[in-house]
């Protein structure tokens, strides 16, 4: 027989080294050590599972043919062993053996290694409130949770759910609980804004208003104080504000790495609690191991260790763990952070730094934004898109975008690009002059992802300049704010009059795009003109425009009525 | 008054230019010179026009805003002059001149200039055979004669049509006439396959089957030897091996770069008779810039120059020669060769190099090729997608990447990723890691890129060896053509029995997946194996499992039946 590698934990980043290292050496021992008997799933696929999208619990945990990987599917096919229902205790690096306990019998007994790889994955941040043990608070932190939430709506025991938690899990759950089975659905996030630390405020803002619109309630800056609770059952949740009725309240406040073994080993573990290991998956003990949730990991972009807890690095990180562990010495060099996320009818990705983390990075950061269309604008399926990119003005560096539209692949393929390019260390202006494959169907012959390097391009040149989204929406709550600004609307009359009739003249300007060059000199002279289109391209043509003839005094409102309307502004018209 | 900048050409790279000169120089006086009376269309959209997914031609020449992009709009929004209806006759590089001729009156002037750009496009190749001279023979060169294409078919007056040339406007054309309009249509490709040159005969196939199922006949390996007409009007196409009735003849047998202005002023020309630029878009001549259609370009793979006449590169060209003219040193680095195309209910793709065209270059290629989910196998809408990676085995570079799948922008995101990070010169390694945005309603956690790398990585390093879709067709046509081989289907029994029962187990054996560990003595050691199934994923698992017990002698079919079947062979059951 030939060497004994031991992995704790089955979920994804276990099973994929498991399987991999197995293929590599095939007179391996492989055993995995996992505590619960339902394991190998794809936990990521919960939300749509309690959606029904996913009708059978089953599918989560089978193969792409159909088969359910179950223990005699890992012995039988894989070659490896499951010890499920089995805790893991304590690792004893000297003896290299772990003690372990099986959870129905309590028996104990120690399991020798070779190799050890930790794949513990996360737990479940569960904020520290009054409630949170009463019968009807979930996570979302293992199947048998999800069968239970689904056995109750279906059951018709769930009218009012609320979501502790904007992120993208809480979202998720949010829309599945709402758009399958109608519950009343309330979302309550402490921050400012939903997603936080994912996007920046405008593409949260234009996600808030989508649920909102199919009847999502979405409470922002709204800390849960209290889950409050009937004979043991949860009633409501109480907020500072109000308190929400409520049958089931899934907090979905995040999670943290699951790292206690390794913790109690003695192994290396980062300030947040996250194992720390090397580009090869080792930890600090060179016979151990470990990848997925429970680790931290290099970004690609700030180059400093971060924690990115998702089934898809886990997978990566796994195999490069396998093949290390089998005398491979391949290299997982870290991430940058991509995410998408589909919600009702649109969908919202980020790969890379948003600009608030830019900024606090210490970049010279700012933040382009277009609106245009995502493919041909004479091809019938087109629809605008709401794209942002954060550079650096110093390097020219591109840090990060985000990108918000309908539901489809079509923002997935922009982000998918981008965190390719921006991996390899692309500037804007190599973003610029990167080949989108084209045809009308599928985008546009300047693609999205070209319009907002150039955008880019003109900002860090100083050809562009823009006033942001939300001071151009304060100005808009408070036209003293910005005494000297006024609106000079490029649109076309027929979209712009409703604005100038509605704010008067003095506030909102309209002069057409191709009318500009023939009658700037109606402009005022004395005021900022605050230049506005469908998506700031206009708008900058215009500025130009008008610094040659001596109007300097004017700003673009970047990504310009596209976006401010989907952030929900309740003076727009039309 | 400032530079007096001149550009011949008004379809895409000129007006690209002349508007971003101007917006950078205000003061440069600006003028396009245009031979043709419509101009700064979208001529990758005349299939969609003609199919009626445009309906209107003037939508081609409209802004994204609705404005139609006419002289007026051009001198009113832009501040850029057109001359209309002239044509360019000569340029006098000493004198700095352009003699043009007023293609109404026949008036010649010079016009003068600073700079000059030739944007001159391209010109369809006209095969030379009888025939072509006859009314209704077309080329897809003008927006005249798509209006004239499209008014024939409304009018009636096609019953059959005939495409030349099986590239991809060719059969753009031939989805337009079938799909909306129900003509019969007929594709005559002289190569040995569809779009020669740009994907391999793999995924060349599986759209030569799509095209057929839609009622599209596809003749391959056929000449067009003439046209045959009656009363100066087409009524067929000869080849050798038949005569296909015809009312519309459409040459689509691909284009030349338009540079006899640029080679009778002496500049420097290639080869194949394209204009000869540097990075910043200048020609031998310093004052004289060249984009789009005309110029050829830097391969960003194999670092030779090669003629890409793509509507989305001449933009990004006449961009940069716009900024160069305007003094702003910027680059256009080259091109990757993207592309993407809809055929019917299907989208094919392909970036970078083909297997052919790396093996012509003298690369050590080999091709990696998979068919597995393009999103979480559990999600409702996930469906199979067919990739191959070409690579380099020597320097592990990824040379080229080919998508095959439902339309959608799925594909393109893949290939758009896979653009980015070719042209950075990323490897099968960093491939194997790739950051994909994941979300089950967008990808998988292992995602098809990472999943083609891995194969591609796994037969880079030996411990994947393969027969080709090729070879194993041509066993399948002649089984005596590799006497030892033998089957192994390792499918499911329910869809693996009806092979063995049509082939007999001497050519097909079934053993399942999960059972091969235990069953594997059953199989003959004096055969090669051919291990079949759906992708060759699994395939794959046991070819290494077999290794480890004295089993050597198997092949994978890379690709398995996924690809197989989606390509057509008639021996496919279920």
């Amino acid at each position: 027989m030939g060497k004994k590698i031991v992995i704790i934990g089955g979920v994804a980043a276990g099973p994929k080294a498991a399987c991999r290292v197995k293929r590599l050496m095939q007179d391996a021992e492989v055993t995995i050590i996992e505590q619960d008997t339902l394991f190998s799933y794809g936990g990521c696929g919960i939300p749509y599972y309690v959606a029904g999208d996913v009708s059978d619990e089953a599918e989560l945990r089978s193969t792409s043919f159909h088969m359910v990987r179950n223990e005699d599917f890992f012995e039988n096919a894989k070659g490896v062993m499951i010890m499920s229902g089995t805790r893991a205790m304590a690792i004893d690096r000297k003896k290299k053996t772990v003690k372990v306990q099986n959870v129905a019998s309590g028996e104990e007994q120690e399991v020798p290694y070779d190799t050890l790889m930790i794949a513990t994955g996360s737990k479940p941040f569960i904020l520290p409130i009054p409630g949170v043990d009463l019968d009807g608070v979930f996570t979302i932190s293992d199947l048998h949770k999800a069968i239970e939430i689904k056995d109750r709506i279906a059951r018709g025991k769930v009218d009012n759910a609320v979501v502790v938690g904007g992120g993208a899990t809480g979202l998720e759950m949010a829309e599945a609980f709402k758009d399958l089975w109608g519950v009343k659905t309330t979302v309550v996030e402490f921050m400012p804004q939903i997603l936080p630390g994912i996007v920046d405020k405008p593409f949260a803002a234009m996600l808030t208003k989508h649920m909102r619109d199919n009847e999502v309630d979405v409470f922002l800056n709204e800390g849960a104080a209290e889950i409050v609770g009937e004979a043991g059952k949860v009633v409501g949740l109480r907020t500072a504000n109000r308190t929400i009725a409520a049958d089931i309240v899934i907090m979905a406040t995040g999670v943290r790495p699951r790292s206690e073994i390794a913790v109690d080993a003695g192994l290396q573990i980062s300030p947040m609690g996250a194992i720390v290991v090397n580009e090869r998956m080792q930890t600090s003990d060179p016979s151990i191991y470990a990848a997925g949730d429970c680790i931290e990991v290099m970004h690609l972009v700030t180059g400093k260790k971060f924690y990115a807890p998702l089934g898809s690095l886990a997978n990566k990180e796994g195999r490069v763990a396998g093949d290390n562990m089998a005398g491979i010495p391949s290299t997982f060099k870290g991430a940058i952070g991509s995410f998408i996320m589909k919600a009702f009818d649109v969908c919202i990705g980020a790969t890379g730094l948003s600009l608030d983390a830019a900024l606090a990075e210490g970049y010279d950061a700012d933040v382009a934004l277009t609106a245009p269309s995502d493919r041909a604008h004479f091809f019938p399926t087109e629809s605008i898109v709401c794209f942002q990119m954060v550079f650096d003005r110093r390097t020219r560096k591109v840090l990060g975008v985000q990108g918000f539209g309908p539901m489809g692949d079509g923002i997935s393929a922009r982000i998918d690009a981008a965190a390719a390019y921006i991996s390899m260390g692309a500037s804007i202006d190599d973003f610029g002059t990167l080949e989108m494959a084209y045809a009308p169907p599928f985008s546009a012959a300047i693609d999205t992802i070209n319009a907002i390097a150039y955008v880019a391009e003109n900002l860090c040149d100083g050809r562009l300049r823009k006033t942001s989204l939300e001071s151009f929406l304060a100005w808009m709550e408070d036209f003293e704010s910005e005494s000297e600004w006024v609106v000079l609307d490029i649109r076309h009359l027929i979209e712009a009059s409703p604005f100038v009739e509605k704010f008067g003249a003095e506030k909102w300007l309209a002069v057409p795009y191709s009318e500009i060059r023939a009658r700037y000199k109606e402009l005022p002279q004395d005021k900022i003109l605050i230049i506005m289109c469908g998506s700031g391209t206009r708008s900058f043509e215009i500025q130009s425009f008008l610094d040659s003839v001596d109007y300097p005094n004017t700003l673009v409102v970047s990504g310009g009525l596209n976006m401010l309307r989907r952030m929900g502004v309740d003076w727009y018209l039309g």
